[in-house]
């Protein structure tokens, strides 16, 4: 059998074949104290030792503010029960609603930064930023991972197809399309 | 029903639980001109318009030697069909074998960059780095793309569950356990 050419496509096509993403929300303080969310796709580890990760934020978001404002954040895996707030927090403006009223979400203290974690996430991650780059129409913020959290029980967390579509992977491999 | 209270947890149980993470092979060219191929789950999109992603390499590796020489890679999602070899890419160094002698994968040229795209692949991009920037143990290479490319047929790509375990998972959300 003679395999397939490749071919060339568009930009939007190719993010969607890479899809899934695991789907995160990234939790910021605003200049007036106030917890806000933002539903991330593009983040990734990049340090084993010290632990390090990268989120990716537009300028224009309330987050890239609050992020600027202070250099803290959580990044929070939502458990598959959570997937409907999830989902609202990568739709709304937190210049506009309180996401943790608007979700239902609860906030517990993190131990090493300001910003709280969600409770009853997969796993969550406390972040302090070390430096930031420009990239294109998004600014890359690095930063260190001082603490982890999981919820016993719940190892599943939300997956997106190009922010359109939902799905719940877990760490066994286990996965759940009915989201 | 009360909600089981969050626990803090080691960073490579966190690791895990954060995962699956799509498995992608970073092709470079070495000093000599050979093509060397990468296993790396640390990648991400950053920016819409114009299009960049980034990947996280640490600076032992041959592949890091490769992008230092020259700043260009293709980012190739192998297909499950080629997840073995995909798999072999990340246990090998490019400093003692030729990886595409070894998995028998095709190289095929690219439109843009130096590097060639892996034949077969779900989705491949073509990338130039921009900015390099050093995080903890691995440098993030900050790249434009430049092109995209697909396998007609072929939607569903490699993911590891922190480099222990592979399934796919297609942009139509069909998973395969079987890898």
């Amino acid at each position: 059998m003679v395999e397939a050419q490749m071919k060339e496509l568009d930009w939007n096509d190719a993010i969607t074949l890479a899809s899934p993403y695991a789907y995160a929300l990234g939790v910021t303080l605003s200049p007036d104290g106030k917890p806000n969310i933002i539903g991330l796709g593009w983040w990734s580890f990049c340090s084993w030792d010290p632990p390090m990760l990268t989120i990716a934020v537009a300028p224009p978001r309330h987050s890239h503010d609050c992020l600027e404002h202070l250099g803290e954040f959580t990044l929070c895996f939502p458990a598959e029960d959570q997937a409907e707030g999830a989902w609202l927090c990568g739709k709304m403006s937190g210049r506009d609603v309180d996401k943790f009223e608007e979700t239902g979400f609860e906030a517990v203290p993190s131990k090493e930064v300001k910003p709280p974690l969600i409770s009853g996430c997969t796993v969550a991650f406390e972040c302090r930023v070390v430096n930031s780059v420009e990239a294109g129409d998004h600014t890359i913020y690095i930063a260190d991972v001082l603490a982890q959290h999981a919820t016993p029980g719940k190892e599943h967390h939300i997956y997106t197809v190009h922010y359109r579509k939902m799905l719940s992977l877990g760490s066994d491999g286990y996965a759940n399309f009915e989201l």
